[in-house]
């Protein structure tokens, strides 16, 4: 039960089409913020900044926000602010996680801890935090300032309880579920709640947007996993494997261990606790996986978080920001399929 | 030029009495408040931030706070929160400057990273920082927020200074002070501003707590430099050497340094570069010293900061709160006298 791939990327990339029009000129002005905010007399700080800034991510989350103010209408400059913090959270927690998790390789480049050590990262990473809370108290809405917050908070929890789960075959698809739930979703949630919150939209599109970027987030996460086993390291700037070899218990992982014979698990055990993660057993890995559908599966049940946040947006009237927010939902999962 | 140092510790201990009398019962809701707001399903999180809690810190800041908003009649609930979000900031950047000097104790105890890990550290202090956001928005105070996520801003970026600094004998003292002015002295400041920022006093009154809190910062800072090369290790938590065997470039040693002959230069260069700094080089640090009145020198700075500390204060009314807050400048300063 192989995957088939899509790697030519044009069709996923298309998919986001319509949300990079809409959003456009308020990315220019977020690109601009971001700039300037990462600005410090302190040198290392912005050179750091700038590394992270250019190293091509798409900025899914700020659009998001940026599509959800004005999709209910929001005309003021607040989103551009809320959308730049909440990029700015999403940018600490990468250099925080890159500490944490000790990468070397972010996205096909050597990550800031690499380049200027961990200490630059925590703190680069904090500063960036600090500036993302004063963007968001300049716009003066306490409603954004505590749901943003919040999911710092969430976040960081999320960070902690993946350190438990952390080379531990037993957890469960459940304890996974409340990691990512937690270290991925809560920012896209956020991020697309604070949208209708300064537009002053109604409780009821408040948590519509909520629930789309919980599951939307669940959906990204789950196949970003799926592709460790089975992108080529050109499309993701990661390498096939990585999660391997760092050991990490990923959806694919869990599925695969639980699905195994006994001498199945005694494999499982020694590659991901006890770094046994060689290219052999990298390649045993993927048979593994394919053998028992767990990369299938994965992406079955990014799907259904993927539907979720479709139904979330149904009852909400057709606009052009709707149309884009859910085509993202098919770009997500169209990097595998 | 020796120093004599006061290690009785009553005389000093004495001097903060009348601050925690004043803010004895709502120190107690801050600490209750502490340690509600430092639970989480995820073990981890209150286990890590127990062991900081119960690692006896003075509590100073978040006494400065409470006193500073009682003293123009605050009555609310609003700043036990707030002093709780400033412990808690303070708490955060112990973690992960913990991490970053890779230091093994804190206050004569074990840090959180030699412990639990610098990865634990690391998040725990997101989460931390996170709650203390969290509170703030609770409070609802814009004015608040905007000095506290400056705050922690401007500590980001002391840090980040310091990295560059470190090791560096030719940092100059204005170079250090800017260092200390933003890591150590942001945070008094702020939990001193948001005091009358709660209690909605005027603006000259928010801008002498804010100058109270920057020079007591500076002055309580110095003090902690130069303790570093003449307290005993049960009065500090710490042992005498520690900066200097981290190879701190504190400023005592600037001093010594600027002020040495070229052959004493190079004794330091071989002790704080190349980190040639077992106890026969210690001595001869502390004898460098005080042939050069470095420590007496650090302290007269502390005591001129000290002073304008107090004459931020002079234009207020006579209050007990103000008494205790100017009290608390001779406590710093009478840690070493």
């Amino acid at each position: 039960m192989g995957v088939v791939l899509n790697l030519d990327g044009k069709r996923a990339a298309a998919s986001v089409a319509s949300l990079v029009e809409l959003t456009a000129a308020e990315m220019a002005r977020v690109n601009e913020l971001i700039l300037s905010k990462a600005g410090s007399d302190v040198d290392l700080i912005p050179e750091l900044a700038k590394h992270l800034i250019d190293s091509g991510g798409k900025r899914l989350r700020p659009m998001v926000t940026l599509a959800a103010a004005q999709m209910f209408g929001y005309s003021g400059e607040g989103h551009v602010k809320l959308a730049t913090s909440v990029e700015f959270m999403h940018t600490a927690t990468l250099l925080h996680d890159d500490v944490v998790d000790e990468s070397d390789l972010r996205r096909g480049r050597k990550t800031a801890r690499m380049i200027w050590g961990n200490q630059a990262s925590v703190l680069v990473g904090d500063f960036l935090l600090g500036q993302a809370f004063r963007m968001m108290v300049d716009v003066g809405s306490l409603e954004a300032l505590d749901i943003l917050s919040g999911a710092a908070c969430v976040i960081a929890e999320g960070e902690v309880m993946q350190l438990g789960v952390a080379k531990n075959l037993e957890t469960t698809e459940d304890d996974y579920l409340a990691v990512i739930k937690a270290k991925t979703a809560a920012l896209f949630s956020a991020a697309a709640e604070v949208g209708p919150v300064i537009a002053e939209a109604s409780r009821n599109d408040r948590a519509a947007l909520r629930s789309y970027g919980t599951n939307l987030g669940l959906a990204f996460q789950l196949v970003d996993d799926a592709l460790d086993y089975g992108g080529k390291s050109s499309d993701l700037g990661k390498n096939v494997g990585d999660d391997f070899r760092e050991g990490k218990v990923t959806l694919p992982v869990i599925l695969a261990y639980r699905r195994g014979s006994a001498e199945e698990r005694a494999f499982w055990t020694s590659a991901i606790e006890d770094a046994q993660c060689d290219d052999a057993a990298l390649e045993r890995a993927i048979g593994l996986m394919n053998k028992h559908g767990a990369i299938g599966d994965t992406i079955g049940r990014a799907r259904h978080f993927g539907e979720i946040a479709r139904d979330a947006l149904a009852p909400l009237r057709q606009t052009p920001q709707k149309d884009a927010l859910l085509d993202v939902i098919d770009f997500c999962i169209s990097r595998v399929s």
